[in-house]
């Protein structure tokens, strides 16, 4: 058997991160947690996100026997990274330094604009990441993005006009420290979704970088020897398990959505909170 | 000492209840708990809300002594007042009732509209509420309106596009019903605070209900003889303590803009979840 890797999110964005994975791994095995009883963490602090991400990597290793973790959530990534690393035995992999080497490679002026929720954008992750690889980020939370995703406007005319009047107010933020932005990180799993409208309200020359994408790429390199297993056995198809904190009627039905195929069988775990 | 009235709310929206509240009963003693680390209650389960609310309803009576309750919240109130009722002994006031009897007023066609969360809609409290009134009530989710209080777009032009969104489909929903309604109640606590331009997207003829406005006139004639306390002494202020589960800080903050007065010396509390 292969091993299995668990993929963790506070809801349902991270199913976009299980989505990419799933075309580079196909014939790997997952189990995905999504913490829905207790989302949104992106309104949150870190001392209840870190609480909350921890519980839910141990569940994902210790009852389900993950041998490797992707954290499939931008805010749990930036804010309890370390503490889910000091907490389980096995590798953990981020969204976060994925979505700044993705940045890094797509960027010439090395100057690059990230939107994500509030507690990601105030934890500075992203800025820290991209600094180190010697770049320069300006970062906006857009919180009305991940509602306005739940309720499924995502083409919607109200939904375009949000986005508008946010990266307006980051390109004059931009443009005020002199900065010559040529890349826009998606810095929250729900914002692929609406990559449609935010490819038409950016300027040309500004590329979007989706960091689903960016870690899906290196999940496949840092997981491929466990996860791929020997041999590769071409009639075995990759199999998810899907775990959730509240109503799995509506993990399955909302969760469609971002994975693109149906999400069956959600099985309900009590974290005890 | 007069005795304290607890109030609960999953955030900041019972705010709005709490300000009618020291309106209407100037003596009386308060202690408030915002169960912020587990918001939004309004996209949530039953069970979830449940076993929640009841932490939360427990921790003000049993730790801070409150003789009675006020459940300043639409979720809470439509999907846990009986397991609130049952899991402490004191007298539990939901919003609901409240509400209904404030529309059951207002209307002469008994037909009403009610909008809501998510999960107060999928209750159908507020129906069942009115239906025992021997009116004809509507409910429609409107899950944008909360993010939008939240960001603070509480006079934007956005919002009050959304708002006519979700009214249209409101009317025409309720034109193709053949009701007639001349009142919409505000089943969520955050409205308020869209009130105005609530009031400018409903038709004539249509009344608005506040049922933070109706709960507290609720309380007055339920707790009064427990709240004023024998005798009143004009010289004593009302006093309200505050807690709330996540950030301290940001509760204050934000929590001003719904009581429409500064809120100091939040207290953390950690309710195990």
């Amino acid at each position: 058997m292969t091993p299995i890797i668990g993929v963790f999110d506070s809801g349902f964005g991270g199913l976009t991160v299980l989505r990419a994975l799933l075309e580079r791994l196909p014939q790997a095995r997952f189990a995905f947690l999504g913490d829905t009883a207790r989302l949104p963490y992106g309104s949150k602090s870190r001392r209840t996100i870190a609480h909350y991400a921890v519980e839910g990597a141990q569940f994902l290793v210790r009852e389900q026997g993950a041998e490797s973790l992707v954290i499939a959530c931008n805010t749990a990534s930036a804010l309890a990274l370390d503490a889910i690393q000091d907490a389980v035995p096995v590798p953990v992999l981020g969204v976060i330094e994925p979505g700044a080497a993705a940045a890094k490679a797509a960027s010439r002026s090395g100057d690059v604009l990230v939107i994500a929720t509030d507690a990601t954008v105030h934890s500075h992750a992203y800025a820290a990441a991209c600094h180190a690889q010697g770049m320069r980020a300006l970062e906006k939370a857009c919180p009305l993005l991940v509602p306005l995703v739940e309720e499924g406007w995502t083409e919607h005319p109200v939904t375009g006009e949000v986005i508008r009047i946010y990266l307006d107010e980051l390109l004059s933020h931009a443009a005020a420290d002199g900065l010559r932005p040529d890349a826009l990180v998606l810095g929250c799993t729900h914002y692929p979704l609406l990559r449609p409208l935010i490819e038409r309200a950016v300027p040309a020359g500004i590329r979007v970088i989706d960091s689903a994408e960016a870690t899906a790429e290196a999940a496949l390199r840092q997981f491929d020897g466990r996860a791929a297993g020997p041999p590769p056995d071409p009639s075995q198809e990759s199999s998810v398990r899907f775990f959730a904190t509240d109503s799995v009627e509506k993990f399955g039905r909302l969760g469609s959505r971002f994975l693109a195929r149906p999400v069956r069988n959600v099985e309900l775990v009590d974290l005890g909170g």
